[in-house]
C-alpha cells in the first residue's frame, strides 16, 4: 500500500492521495446512500450504508486510501450525549457537560457500543482493493469536549475556555475520560481491519499555545502511545487545525503530521519533516477551479515533490458544493506530478 | 501620550494598555448608552452616543487610549449595502455583491456620508484627557469584502473564496474600491482629531499565505501608504487575525503590528520587532480569571517587559460576559508589572 509506505517514509512510485471528507455531499452517490437512512445518526449506525459511502470515492476518484465514513460525534453519542444533527445548522448536544454531576452521568461503555463502526470497518476492508489503505479515525479529546461542553459548534468557545482558565480540573477529568474512550475506539477499529488511524483535532487552534499543549496535544499523544504500544506498525496521523504557529513544540510518538492550509507547507517541512511524514495541505477552495488546482499542486510539488514521506491531501475537508470532476482532476494531476 | 510614544518605540514609563472592544456590552454603562438608540446602526450614527461609549472605558479602566466606538460595517453601509444587525446572530447584508453590476451600484461617496463618525471623533477628542490617545479605525478591505460578498458573517467563506480562485478580477475591483473608501475614511478621522489608526483585518486568516498577501495585506499597505504620505506622524497599527504563520513575509510602511492570541508573542518579536512596535496579545479568555490574568501578564512581561515599543492589548476583543473588575485588575496589573 503506497499510503502506508509513505506514512513510514519508504519510497513510493508517486505521492499517495486522499482527501479529507472525500465521502461527502459533493458526490451524488453519497447523497443517494444518505437518502436510504432515516437521519444522519441512523446513517452512521448502519454499517452497510457507512461502508457504501466509504468505498464510493475509491472508485470515483482513484484515491489511495479510504477513510471510514462516520462522524467524530458518535463517541459522545455513545457516552450518553443527546445528539441531534440539525439541517443547515450542525450538531446540537442537548445535555451539555458543565459540572461534575454531568460528567458522572457519562457512560464508560462507549467503546463496546460502537460495534456498528467496527462492522463497517470489516465490511469495507473485505471489499476494498488490497493496494488501498483503510484509515480509521476519531476526534481528539479536546475537539469532542468543545462540542460536549458548548452543546454544539461554537464561535468563541466561551464556555469551555472559561473552564480552561478557571475550572481546569473538571475539564481535565473529561479529557481524560475522552482520551480513554477514543483510544479504545481506535484500537477496536484497528482490530476490525483499519490500516492506519487519524485523530482529527479540528478545534485545537481555538487554544493559545500553552493551553493547546496542555488541553489538546497531550491527550492526542496519550492515545498515540497506547496505540503504538499495541500496534507499532499501524501509522498514526495527527491533524490539529489552526496550530501552525505551535509546530516548534510538536513532538511525540506518532508517524504523520497533518498540515492544515493555514500553515505554509515549507514551514511544516522545515520544522517537522526530519521526524515525521507530512500530509496536506492544499487550500480546499482551490478545488473550485482547475487553474487554481494546477497552481496549488505545483507549489506543493516544488516543496515536497522529491521527498519520500509525503501524502497529498487538502488542508481541510471537501465541501458540499465542490465538483467531482475537479476532485478527480486533482487526484490524477497529483499522481502524475509526483510520479518518480 | 505614552501610547503614541510606544508606537514609535520611544521610551515610556510603563507599557501603554488598551483593550480591543473595550467599549462593549460587558460594561453596564455601555448597555445604558446603547439603550438610548433605536438600534445598533442608530447607535453608530449618533455622535453624542458614540462619544459617550468611547469615553466610558477610559474612566472605568484607566486605559491609555480610547478607540472610537463604531462598527467596521458603517463603510459598506454608506456605500449602499442594506445592513441589518440581528440580535444574537450578527450582521446581515441583504444585497450581497456577486457580480459586476452589484459592484456598479455601490456608492463612491461613503467617505462624505460618514460625517457622524468624524463628529464623534471631534466630541471625544474635545473631552478626552490630553495624555490619552484616540485611536480611529476601519475594517480592512478584505474583511469588509467578506461581509459584502457572503452577505454576513461566514464559516467557510465559500462564496468569496470561490471568487479568489476563479473570479479574482472582480474581487480585486471591489477591494480596490474599498481600499480607496477606507483610506479616505481614515484620513477624515485623522483630520477630525484621531491620534492613531488601526486597520482590523479580522478575517485575513481565512486566506492561505499567497492569497493573504494578494487579497488582504496588499490593500492594507495601500491604505497605510496613503496615510503616511499625508500624516507621517500618525501611527498606523495593522491587525490581521490568524496570519501568525505568515509573519516572515510581512513588510511595509506602518508602525505597529497587532499580534493575535494565536501567534506566540516570542515569534512576533523574533520576526518583526526589529522593524515594528508590537501590540497584543493576551488570550482574551484569560480575563475570566485573575489567576489566568496574572499568569498571562507574567508570560508577556518575560518576553516584552524590558522593551520600548510594546503596547499591551488582548489578542482579540473583549467579550460581553467578561467582568469589569477583572478588566480593571488587568489594566492595573500591566501598568504595575511593566513600570520601569
Amino acid at each position: 500500500m503506497i499510503f502506508i509506505d509513505a506514512c513510514f517514509k519508504r519510497s513510493t512510485p508517486t505521492a499517495p492521495v486522499w482527501l479529507m471528507r472525500q465521502a461527502g455531499r459533493y458526490l451524488e452517490e453519497y447523497r443517494a446512500t444518505r437518502a436510504k437512512a432515516k437521519d444522519f445518526i441512523d446513517f452512521c449506525r448502519r454499517p452497510e450504508l457507512a461502508a457504501e459511502a466509504t468505498l464510493q470515492p475509491i472508485d470515483i476518484l482513484n484515491v489511495d486510501a479510504a477513510i471510514l465514513f462516520s462522524d467524530i460525534l458518535v463517541v459522545p453519542l455513545e457516552m450518553g450525549m443527546q445528539l441531534e444533527f440539525v439541517e443547515k445548522h450542525g450538531p446540537i448536544l442537548h445535555n451539555p457537560i458543565r459540572t461534575q454531576s454531568d460528567l458522572d452521568r457519562l457512560s464508560d461503555h462507549s467503546v463496546d457500543r460502537l460495534g456498528y463502526v467496527y462492522d463497517a470497518v470489516k465490511l469495507v476492508r473485505a471489499k476494498l482493493d488490497q493496494k488501498k489503505a483503510l484509515i480509521g479515525f476519531a476526534g481528539s479529546p479536546w475537539t469532542l469536549a468543545t462540542y460536549m461542553i458548548e452543546g454544539g459548534g461554537s464561535k468563541n468557545y466561551a464556555i469551555i475556555k472559561k473552564m480552561v482558565y478557571s475550572q481546569s480540573e473538571l475539564l481535565h477529568k473529561l479529557l481524560d475520560r475522552l482520551s480513554r474512550a477514543v483510544g479504545g475506539y481506535l484500537l477496536r477499529q484497528i482490530e476490525a481491519g483499519a490500516n492506519a488511524v487519524q485523530i482529527f483535532d479540528s478545534w485545537g487552534g481555538a487554544l493559545e499555545k500553552s493551553a493547546f499543549f496542555e488541553f489538546s496535544w497531550r491527550y492526542m499523544l496519550q492515545i498515540a502511545d497506547r496505540i503504538k504500544a499495541e500496534y507499532p506498525k499501524i501509522p498514526i496521523i495527527l491533524f490539529s487545525k489552526g496550530a501552525g504557529c505551535y509546530l516548534e513544540n510538536v513532538s511525540g510518538n506518532f508517524d504523520v503530521f497533518g498540515v492544515d492550509w493555514n500553515t505554509p507547507i515549507e514551514r511544516a517541512k522545515d520544522i517537522l519533516f526530519d521526524r515525521y511524514a507530512l500530509q496536506g495541505n492544499m487550500e480546499p477552495a482551490r478545488v473550485y477551479s482547475k487553474n487554481a488546482i494546477e497552481e496549488g499542486a505545483l507549489e506543493i510539488a516544488r516543496v515536497m515533490g522529491k521527498e519520500n514521506g509525503y501524502i497529498f491531501n487538502l488542508g481541510h475537508g471537501m465541501q458540499p458544493d465542490f465538483s467531482r470532476q475537479n476532485a478527480k482532476y486533482l487526484v490524477d494531476l497529483i499522481h502524475e506530478t509526483f510520479a518518480r
